[in-house]
């Protein structure tokens, strides 16, 4: 089930019914999952809406209100459950867990029967068009110890996560109604993060999302263009260029992207092309690790204090375009010096259009020189 | 010079050479503008570089960390100049004023011969693409009140915001390298305005912003299909359905959208179609005010203080799509409760895909029920 020989991965349910899955070290003994909590499965009313003028879909949650919002310590919903306190994971020790998120933006839908969103040729073309919320929100936890960072985490501890991504990432694309699965961590309040234990999350949506629409459709104009693959040309003019280079590894490059929009913005990309996490070989995902976790510590000591940041994993879509996409890792943050912020204003929320206050080489030198 | 019988307009410029515009009601005595400050010109870094990932331009403008900000009200840089303390407007009273922002995210260029941006046939797919950064940033203070906000001002006040705005944009548009206006509001320190003094910006880009090429295409196909104009379409329909209008003026319409992205949304549609704000008849502006200065009062009235929102004006480009574009205000606020804030997380900013939880149903509900 588990494409990694690293791990060991054993599901459960959660009292209100939610999945729930570990993914343990060979050495661990094995797992009955039980959650004795008396839960019920919150009311959330949610659908998805075509936003013509753009395009795209929102998908609408509403209700949401009441979710965890950065809980102390001691009722950490994403710590072991030890001394009779039962929190999400019901067990006392593990390595990787994953569930379904309590509050989702997406959710599972009712029926087996997949949710056409195309608009229909019949429909009007300008009347609201609104379908059933469906994908899947999970969360994973990182680690259980609660205080540590992604970046401090031990490269077999970093490695078995990006095995539980991958794990992921292929099951979620033999779901019904799922076109894209998007593996990614929000880091600090700053950035609404409202859990501080370690955790990433997981959404499966069923569209493909606007940014890699975008991204496959300038990645269809180079080829017909140029001939080659448009991630794999700039990963390697990037390479002769230089200036923006952060760190080079046996597989991985860390690099300031030119047209940079954030204040901090770094992407990793491999040398190889991977549509997504899950075709990356054991030898890459252990280079990853290395450059990851070295950029990570990096990004800390650019003010002095931990970062907030969002690693975004950009993959192909389930089905199409697997052969144009390249699988990266998008790692940006909006803080700009120690105690100011990039707020997304007029020019970005409403019109699209980025403005940086930062010289990307200006950046990577930076960050270069924080060894 | 100025497209209204209301306002007469003097121009000037500031000690650094900066532009200054006032708009004078008639009654004015005439001014002569002479600004007595000992100013250097900002060193701004600044290029325009080109995403080839998303085929978008991004400006960057490095070195502005030492711009104004959150000024206390006794150095505000909006107010009149009075008592030998000389602010940006060197006059002791203004109606409305439009200046050049000291410290521009797009600035003009310093030669006359227009800047292309469009890659060259001979210039290589994948290689770092820079020009120089051209275009435009304005500041336009709405009043001299410095503690007014926009829906406090007098609607014949308003009108001479709404002159003015189409002033600029009928002037911008004559200039070399601009091909689009963006007259908005950034209304609060949470959205990251800097100085309190009610304001509004323009900035003039030298390419079609991202959102507008997006509506432009939609507005394309749908004319394909449909035959008619997408707005007008969307603005009939949600006049039909009804559950998501706000208020109806004589020439305008207040609705949140049906695909709403953000907690609070509401945009404001001309019945007939014009192109550009200066496109607008006398009638059409009044309605706007009117409708415009009813629906700002409802918003602060949502959580009982002044909410933090961008207001977005959409126009066409200067050249492309004019039959096509739709001219409209687009208000929007990450406010989603007393206390919370909607960030632009994971899902928001990594991949451009939205969600909302607050449904746009329950949002006009409030609005209207707050008259």
């Amino acid at each position: 089930m588990i494409g990694s020989h690293l791990a060991r991965r054993t599901d459960g349910r959660l009292a209100d019914g939610r999945d729930i899955y570990f993914y343990d070290r060979p050495e661990r003994p094995p797992r009955v999952i039980s959650d004795p909590r008396d839960l019920d499965p919150p009311a959330i009313a949610s659908d998805m809406r075509y936003d013509r003028l753009l395009d795209e879909w929102v998908a609408v949650a509403a209700l949401r209100q009441h979710r965890t919002h950065r809980p102390t310590t001691d009722d950490c919903p994403l710590c072991p459950s030890r001394d009779g306190q039962w929190t999400e994971i019901p067990e006392p020790d593990y390595d990787v867990v994953v569930l379904a998120n309590r509050f989702p933006s997406l959710v599972p839908a009712a029926s087996s029967t997949p949710v056409d969103l195309s608009p229909r040729p019949d429909e009007d073309g300008a009347a609201p068009l609104v379908r059933p919320n469906v994908g899947r929100c999970e969360v994973v936890s990182f680690s259980s110890q609660h205080g540590i960072a992604f970046h401090e985490l031990s490269p077999s501890q970093a490695r078995l996560v990006v095995d539980v991504w991958a794990d992921r990432t292929a099951e979620l694309a033999t779901w019904p109604n799922v076109e894209q699965v998007f593996c990614f961590e929000n880091r600090g309040d700053e950035i609404g993060a409202t859990i501080r234990h370690p955790h990433g999350q997981i959404y499966a949506y069923p569209y493909v999302t606007p940014r890699t629409r975008q991204m496959l459709r300038a990645a269809q104009v180079h080829r017909e263009r140029h001939g080659g693959n448009l991630f794999a040309d700039l990963l390697a003019a990037e390479q002769r260029d230089g200036r923006r280079i952060v760190r080079r590894g046996a597989c991985w490059t860390a690099f300031v992207p030119v047209a940079a929009r954030w204040p901090v913005e770094v992407h990793l990309m491999p040398e190889r092309q991977a549509a997504s996490i899950d075709e990356l070989t054991d030898d890459e995902r252990d280079d990853f690790v290395a450059v990851y976790l070295d950029v990570l510590a990096r990004l800390d000591r650019l003010y002095d204090g931990p970062l907030p940041y969002i690693a975004a994993w950009h993959q192909a879509p389930v089905r199409d375009g697997r052969d144009l996409a390249y699988t990266h890792l998008q790692l940006f943050s909006m803080q700009r010096s120690a105690n100011r912020w990039k707020y997304l204003a007029g020019s970005e929320s409403g019109m699209g259009a980025f403005v940086n206050d930062v010289r990307p080489e200006d950046l990577a030198e930076r960050l270069r020189e924080l060894a």
